[in-house]
């Protein structure tokens, strides 16, 4: 039974680690922003150990992510595991439930208890994944399962946070995704830990796989960004395999499946695990001390000291920095 | 003659004010981040009035963002207005240059003296524009031209930022994008002042205006969102009205303008164009205030302190919400 109010969140945290859908649900409800007992379940999840291989799937609009995801999770059910999933859609701050259609298309694994699916519609005000989502992540973490996959679109600053997040990375591409497919590119090149070509059975696959060897042969020894992600994949000698598929048909996903867990292996034995781990966490930690810090600034200089500086930048009377400096020195 | 070091941005403005290219350009490299006359430019920027009609224009990869531009410069030049032009692309944060391939068509307006173009390829920490951006957008207004144009890849934040900063925004859809076009749709309804179809000579752009027409209908009354960007078209009865548009073909850039300038007319008189400036400002401030935090934040506690937190995070130690508030304490 679960109540409203004051609930048990020792016992939420103990059920979830039962795999009970109901309490990993209700969980996920308590750490959303401004719940009262965020702190408390926060608290609970800290001292459990993350033993879960988070890994992250994005790609930009149609390539396939959700039909990938599902795919993916059948084939890791098949081998015995069991997955929790995190679909997070930023491309909207005001519309949820943009994504429903591919929501629905996993309901296929409703009724497994070894899988636990759940849409997080929302961003954060900053872009990029909303700041529910590194706490849901350890809500699955606590909860046990073997693998956690964060499906997220491919645009912006979301991409990055989930290179922050996951422990592999996987950037879906597809033939036929028009012009902007090189800027796409350009961008994803050095988060991804392993490309994944899908509608490989389209006209066109073979180009963007050549495409990707391209990039990768003009992007070799350029990996500074991707250091400053907390990610050394081209210092420590992983190669970013490309795997095909064409994941509404099943193909490929074996592969897919066996690449997965060799830079999971990969990751334990070259020490990268525990670099990303305490990345992700700096990077959480980081997040969390600037929304207080722009809490604080919401709170006690409030919308009005804004709004006068404001008119002055308008009037010409200050420039901007000047007034920020006025609304910062107030605070 | 630009020289290095302690330039005379008085003159520089001066000399900006007569649309000289090599006078903006040099400002414009003057407000980038940790340029030491950036406050400077800044303040001598302040005192001037903003009488440029500022048009965002957004959409996403392969609409045909940049051949709306081109074919609108044309448009505004043939009727005798002066314009500058920002492109920004905020789709990567490694990689500049993205989007060259699209700034060598925007050539033919070279050696003209009423048209500038830039274009900024980085983007901010925090997703979204760069806080360059609304700097350089102050030059070019001190700069005196009679229309900006800011153009920016619609995808996440910098879509939102591009609302914030524009007086009109222009959202760019095309047929033939996919199933990913429902998604972005959903997120760009609020934001739009006009939509602009292009590629209209081909099959859907019917179907692409009658969606835009349904989504409208069905968007009617739920604002909230674009109020809080301090955008008001919903309330003060601005109806978003839908343009067809070749731009490679020219088709539709007359009736573009027509809608543009029917929307600034609209903007003066109703008084939202005085409430968006004053909103823009508003953010503008906050921006800077919380990068200055942000900078605090880096210089106070260093990335040691942050690196011990997140150790104890990986740990199981503390949890992040704990460790966000001792490094917070620690400033």
């Amino acid at each position: 039974v679960v109540r409203s109010g004051n609930e048990d969140v020792a016992d939420l945290v103990r059920r979830a680690g039962e795999h009970q859908s109901a309490a990993v649900a209700r969980l996920i409800s308590l750490i959303e922003r401004d719940s009262p007992q965020l702190r408390e379940v926060a608290a609970a999840l800290a001292r459990l150990p993350g033993r879960s291989h988070v890994v992250g799937l994005t790609g930009s609009p149609g390539v396939g992510k959700s039909t990938t995801t599902s795919a993916l999770v059948a084939a890791l059910r098949a081998s015995g595991r069991s997955v929790g999933v995190l679909a997070v859609d930023p491309s909207s701050p005001f519309t949820g439930g943009a994504l429903l259609g591919d929501r629905i298309r996993m309901q296929e694994h409703a009724g497994d208890d070894g899988v636990f699916i759940r849409s997080l519609a929302s961003r954060g005000q900053l872009g990029g994944l909303s700041a529910e989502v590194p706490q849901a992540l350890r809500v699955l973490e606590a909860a046990g399962f073997d693998v956690i996959v964060i499906e997220t679109v491919g645009v912006g600053q979301a991409e990055l946070d989930i290179a922050s997040l996951a422990d592999t990375v996987l950037v879906v591409l597809a033939p036929g995704m028009g012009d902007g497919i090189q800027a796409v590119k350009a961008g994803i090149l050095e988060i991804a830990d392993i490309y994944v070509v899908n509608k490989a059975d389209r006209e066109g696959a073979d180009l963007v796989a050549r495409d990707l060897r391209h990039m990768q042969t003009l992007g070799a020894g350029t990996s500074s960004g991707a250091q400053a992600l907390g990610r050394d994949s081209a210092t420590a000698g992983w190669e970013v395999p490309i795997v095909k598929t064409a994941s509404s048909e099943g193909q490929g996903i074996d592969d897919l499946l066996e690449q997965i867990d060799r830079h999971g292996e990969w990751l334990t034995s070259s020490g990268s695990l525990h670099r990303r781990r305490q990345h992700r966490a700096a990077t959480e930690i980081e997040a969390i001390a600037l929304g207080e810090v722009r809490a604080r600034f919401a709170r006690s200089t409030g919308p009005a000291a804004l709004s006068a500086a404001a008119d002055h930048v308008v009037a010409g009377a200050l420039d901007p920095f000047s007034a920020a400096e006025q609304v910062l020195d107030a605070l």
